[in-house]
């Protein structure tokens, strides 16, 4: 197997929906899917890369497989390029005999190749093959070679290349009754004999977008200048023209297409900038060659190497296949584009392009590798706080309330009902009660921090988001009398099941354990931050925010006094009362309906609720363990004033892993996570269950509607931080490395304040290399023993 | 004397016509002009500050003087707000018999305040008072209040309160045969009682700018909802509406205007957001009171107090203002922006908004303050560094070539003619070969760099620049196979009056010293940045730029055999053939036109060229001792192999500074600089002069058109680098303090890698106050006696 091409059919071959979504290939700017439309919803977020859209069924076939039957004419994206031959009907996978079909990602470059041989009506075969590419470092350009072979005939054919804006928002099926037509068509012209143009708006923010497109054709290597005749509609442009073919000759189309938007940065005018970069593009080799090489130093940053059995390069695969997706969607070309991360990628059109709490799980990730595209994510709550502290304020909150699903500008887009299509029922929808996301957003800024040690971003924004954060948790948690600590009621933790008590008249639960520790944590390090921001700095910002010493001294009794519960034999109750729940029948639920991940929509459809039930969607007491180390939680629970013993750990993974149904894919990195210690074996197994989210679908149906960013990074995180240990905390950079067994050897490139690092890691030993470099030494320890590495040094701790 | 005030008549009482730009109010976002219309012109950049437009003769005029007659409702900016008493004519300064008038511009609060005391037709005497401000930290907020007192009457006003988006630029007057229109109108409303909207787009770029105007109304502070009228043209929107006033009554209108461009970032459509960030702006005196804060808080960072004599007092007050003025070009608010640093400010329309060096006198003083705000200027020349490919290809270069005047795409945009005022003659313009723009970027990153220790932003995008702009060197220069040297043929140095060698065909001059020097610098630059850069960045940078070793090498070659001219004794020649020029008659023009700082106006109506003669516009040769330190020059002329003496400088400074006019406001900057060690009455009285150039408009007229931004900031940092001898190079933050004997004391901010300083200078000692704070420590020197600095720590340097 290699582990830098992704075949689909060496995985389930049940499972052929979610090639939609992983064939998606992108550059952070803009992107283009195998399958699918997309195209900008009103109500989301706009970088030029939800704008592109992309449909083409083609990719979605392999041979002897039924497929959907489009009209390749009409694919409304940037690739749409047909054919028909001798005056036939055009290009249709469903109307011809498929001789063989081969599909394949190749992850190292970014380009997506497939090749069909197929025999029309008229007993002529034929080959068809098609490279396509999005641009890693000229962003605002894609790519696709196609090349026809005549086997065993001689005749004319037609093409037909074009640029659609026609693209509709249907892909999520239970979207479909909402509004999907987002572009306006604004122009279509022929600027040059080889190139047509097209100019779209987006319905409600009135984005412009200019795409351009230019085909050259080549039979056998010579230049062809056939008539084009142009066809212009509604949003719609095409050249088609007319070729003669002999036999065993070959047509070869380079479609290269410029896309600009009206958003984009160091332009006059998008229409003007796309035509002029077009002219300058050079041809599709040239362009693959740089693209390539852009795609290498990528995968020199962001790359690891996993030692073992062979199943490990199926491991090895998959975590690239996850690198390879976050840096589509998030990238280089991120940094300078408004956009957060939205938990789906752009690889779809589920949650409609909103930012959800994902980052909690893909900055880490970045911070170690490239933590300027952190910076530049970072920067997008920044801009949002204006809309947060309005929402804090309408709560009748001080500080900024971070919305749970934040749309383009930063309001709260969470729905207030929402349907389970297993019942037809629209059901009240209360997740907007997440509050944690605030506490993952000042978790963000802290570890950002942590990692780079950059001042001026703390200076300028990262301490203004963190004090606020922790304000608004200050003004959230209520004072009770009679237990003499202060609560925090009405809320949701991340387990999506309970979102309410049953029967109950209010919305949420009270003391969600999650909240008050991220509640206690977000008011400590806010407390750390005015002692680390210079005097000057600290006196402007507590002048900016009004922030006087009464409320700083408030934010130090909450932290120590809020108050957590506890159930059974040290059990921290996910919220209060949930040891007043039934026990779910997890063994008649199973043998009833299988896999039971979704139960929230088993049980309603019912007339039951999982609110009744011990059972979780996905971790949620347990995403402390994931976050903190015990040291770390031990510390929390001091402060507290709570008893934390060596077992409190263990005995709760075991208490709620029991009573969770994996429900969202984080569940499964989360729980191999908080394992990796304690059961080597069941967390490899759970890893390995994550690894498949996508690539199998295993939610059933969840890939096609794009893939899970948050899984995705999170699966390789565990690798980079989760079974080396890593935590960088205070000026060191810690590690406790605990591989799996099956796993014989992990290699990783690092950065940490400023010095990159080579990182091996096995069984018996942990080096660690520092690449010659003007910054600073650094700090790092292994298991205590602590040493400072300076450019050019190699340092190893002995592991056994 | 309040340094904190800016009343005109303390100033030349015969120079009015600079009010108009010296009165702008502004954020680095968008701003308000005293006088003179101000829109998006479509070749220009467009932040929202060029977008606000602004029109209000009313601030230009005062008791007694001469007004022009312009009709106040039609104040075509988001200040009209008229009114006429008892269905009279529209208020009319001309029309009217004016007691008192005071207009003062508060640079401590950033609020523009006037007073009107006038009696109308009727003999009824009324007082009109404004504030205005253009909010500091709400960046997309205006606000002004006007109060109307009736002195002596009773009876009906009727206010008028609009938006106008049918703005011109007409403000320079030989600009006006071009097109002077540039929105387009497109949405006029009344969204809610009280708020009227407007919306236009720029034509050519098609951004849209959306306004919401609230106004509030109250007499003797009670609240009115007098019933309004809408009046709706095309691009123009207000409201009318009637009050009865008593005798000593006075009636209070609150004005506040929200504005968005659809470039704006955390937006879902500009249009929304203007009308909700309206919607929840409080009323002005909230307003004054965070922006008020906002500005002593950049005051801090940015402030110095000078102690000396009564005339010291002024020297502040200018210095002030000079301040003022720049945090209202680039702020905090411009990093979110894709703008550069037009040398006229958004102030004027003079040069349309181009970029040109300015930034080589602009930056210095950012980095030491917040450096922060230079990075993202930085960036915004590294988005335009694909255009200066592109230019540098088409002048069969490698490399980046950046333009001399730079369009909002990085395009050149030099004209090609230009207009003498004197003659009515259109004169070939060469100024685009002023290829040293180039070495100036170059400079900047590296200067940036040297500041901040900023690693990652020399990693990402610094360093390519710098690569970038050696190799176009590298390309300029030509191997002159006699002399055995390298030359760069056909450009222009900073000194604009020698464009080409006179009755040449060619345009350009030879070896220019000031460019020669510059390149040498810039290529040994980029032979260290290579240096410093990380092993596989460095790897990395050189795979994407194709960059091998024998081009280094070449490098390395050019930056050792560059061709210097030198004439007479010791005169580094301003470029090849100079010595052959005829001697400038000075005194005889001096006698027949006074004030000769635009010679090549005066030259060029008489038919002569300043081409024939030794006569500079500005510092040409000289500003190689502004830039670098004798230590400094004598290393570049050492690897060049040229013999450098004590008395090179001196003598270089006396030959050319007896031949310059000073037409360009930079001039006496330079010129004060290069005299601080070696004339420090002669340098203290250049700096004099430069103080004047906005406040006097010493060139008779450029100021109304436009601020001088270069001259502005440069005169802070002759206090802050200049006088203090301040240098950073390499670890190590220099000083080496010379003080204006008028000079007492000066205290500074200062911000060096990480750590806020605060310096205070007098002629005996150096007090160097390190505040507490988590960075790494510094190392400081003055005078070669070195102190490793960190928080809380202060050190002192006997001077003496």
């Amino acid at each position: 197997m290699n582990s830098w091409l992704l075949h689909y059919d060496d995985f389930d071959p049940e499972q052929q929906n979610q090639r939609e979504a992983l064939c998606t290939v992108g550059n952070g700017y803009f992107c283009t899917r195998g399958a699918a439309p997309e195209a900008a919803a009103d109500d989301v977020h706009y970088p030029g890369t939800y704008l592109a859209g992309g449909y083409n069924r083609l990719e979605t076939t392999i041979a002897g497989r039924t497929i959907e039957n489009e009209d390749l004419v009409n694919f409304p994206n940037w690739l749409p390029l047909s054919f028909r031959i001798e005056g036939g009907a055009w290009f249709d996978l469903a109307a011809v005999d498929i001789l063989d079909y081969r599909q394949e990602l190749d992850l190292k470059c970014g380009v997506l190749r497939r090749m069909v041989r197929f025999m029309d009506s008229g007993e002529r075969v034929s080959k068809l093959q098609q490279r396509c590419l999005v641009h890693m470092s000229c962003r605002h350009l894609a790519a696709l070679d196609t090349t026809l072979t005549a086997e065993n005939w001689s005749g004319q054919v037609e093409f037909c290349c074009a640029l659609d804006g026609r693209v509709k928002n249907d892909n999520v099926e239970r979207y479909r009754d909402l509004a999907s037509e987002h572009l306006e068509p604004q122009v279509t012209c022929q600027p040059n004999p080889e190139t047509i143009f097209l100019k779209v708006r987006t319905s409600q923010s009135r984005l412009e977008m200019a795409q351009a497109a230019r085909s050259r054709i080549f039979i056998d290597d010579r230049p062809q200048s056939p008539e084009r005749r142009l066809v212009e509609q509604d949003g719609y442009v095409a050249q088609c023209f007319e070729l003669q073919l002999q036999e065993s000759g070959q047509v070869r189309i380079e479609k290269v297409v410029a896309l600009f938007t009206s958003r984009d940065e160091a332009i006059s005018e998008c229409g003007l900038e796309a035509r002029k970069e077009l002219e300058r593009a050079p041809g599709f080799e040239t362009l693959l060659e740089s693209h390539s090489q852009t795609w290498r130093h990528l995968w020199y940053h962001f790359g690891l190497d996993l030692a073992g059995d062979d199943d490990m390069q199926k491991v090895q695969m998959i975590l690239q296949l996850h690198i390879f997706h976050l840096l589509q969607s998030v990238s280089l070309h991120t940094i300078e584009l408004d956009v957060g991360v939205p938990s789906r990628g752009w690889h779809g059109e589920a949650y409609r392009g909103h930012v959800f709490w994902d980052e909690l799980f893909i900055f880490p990730l970045l911070n170690l590798r490239l933590p300027e595209i952190t910076r530049a994510l970072l920067k997008y709550r920044y801009r949002r706080m204006r809309e947060a502290r309005v929402a804090a304020q309408a709560a009748g909150c001080r500080g900024a309330m971070y919305p749970w699903q934040s749309g383009s500008n930063g309001r709260e887009e969470s729905q207030k009902v929402h349907l389970n299509p297993r019942s037809g029922n629209w059901i009240p929808d209360n997740s907007r009660l997440q509050r944690h996301v605030n506490a993952a957003i000042a978790w963000n800024v802290w570890q950002y921090f942590q990692v780079t040690g950059d001042i001026e971003f703390l200076c300028f924004y990262g301490a203004e988001m963190i004090l606020e954060i922790a304000r608004f948790w200050d003004c959230m948690a209520s004072w009770n009398e009679e237990l003499e600590r202060y609560e925090i009621l009405g809320v949701m933790g991340p387990d999506e099941y309970h979102d309410a008590y049953h029967d109950a008249e209010r919305p949420g639960l009270d003391n969600n354990a999650y909240t008050n520790v991220m509640a206690v944590w977000s008011l400590t390090c806010a407390l750390k931050v005015l002692d680390v921001l210079p005097d000057e700095r600290r006196r402007e910002l507590c002048e900016t925010l009004a922030l006087q010493n009464v409320e700083i001294e408030h934010w130090e009794d909450v932290s120590r006094k809020m108050r957590l519960v506890f159930h059974g034999d040290d059990i921290l109750s996910q919220f209060e009362g949930y040891d007043q729940l039934q026990e779910f029948d997890w063994d008649r639920y199973h043998a009833k309906y299988g896999k039971v991940m979704r139960l929230d929509r088993i049980l309603e459809a019912e007339g039951d609720t999982p609110n009744r039930y011990k059972c979780a969607k996905q971790a949620d007491v347990l995403m402390l363990f994931y976050l903190f180390s015990a040291e770390e939680l031990g510390d929390i629970f001091e402060r507290l004033g709570y008893p934390f013993k060596h077992e409190t750990i263990p005995k709760n993974i075991e208490y709620y892993i029991a009573r969770t149904s994996h429900g969202s894919t984080l569940s499964q990195v989360v729980h191999s996570w908080v394992l990796s210690r304690s059961d080597r074996e069941g967390s490899w197994q759970l890893f390995n269950q994550a690894l498949l989210s996508d690539i199998n679908d295993i939610q059933g149906g969840t890939t096609p509607e794009g893939i899970h960013l948050g899984a995705m990074a999170g699966t390789v995180d565990m690798l980079q931080r989760g079974y080396t240990g890593i935590e960088a905390r205070g000026e060191i950079l810690r590690f406790n490395p605990c591989l799996p067994h099956e796993l014989d050897c992990l290699k990783l490139k690092l950065r940490y304040r400023g010095q990159s690092l080579e990182v091996e890691i096995t069984a018996s030993q942990l080096l660690v290399t520092c690449l010659r470099c003007g910054a600073e030494p650094v700090k790092i320890s292994c298991r205590d023993k602590e040493a400072t590495v300076e450019g050019g040094q190699t340092f190893s701790w002995d592991l056994q």
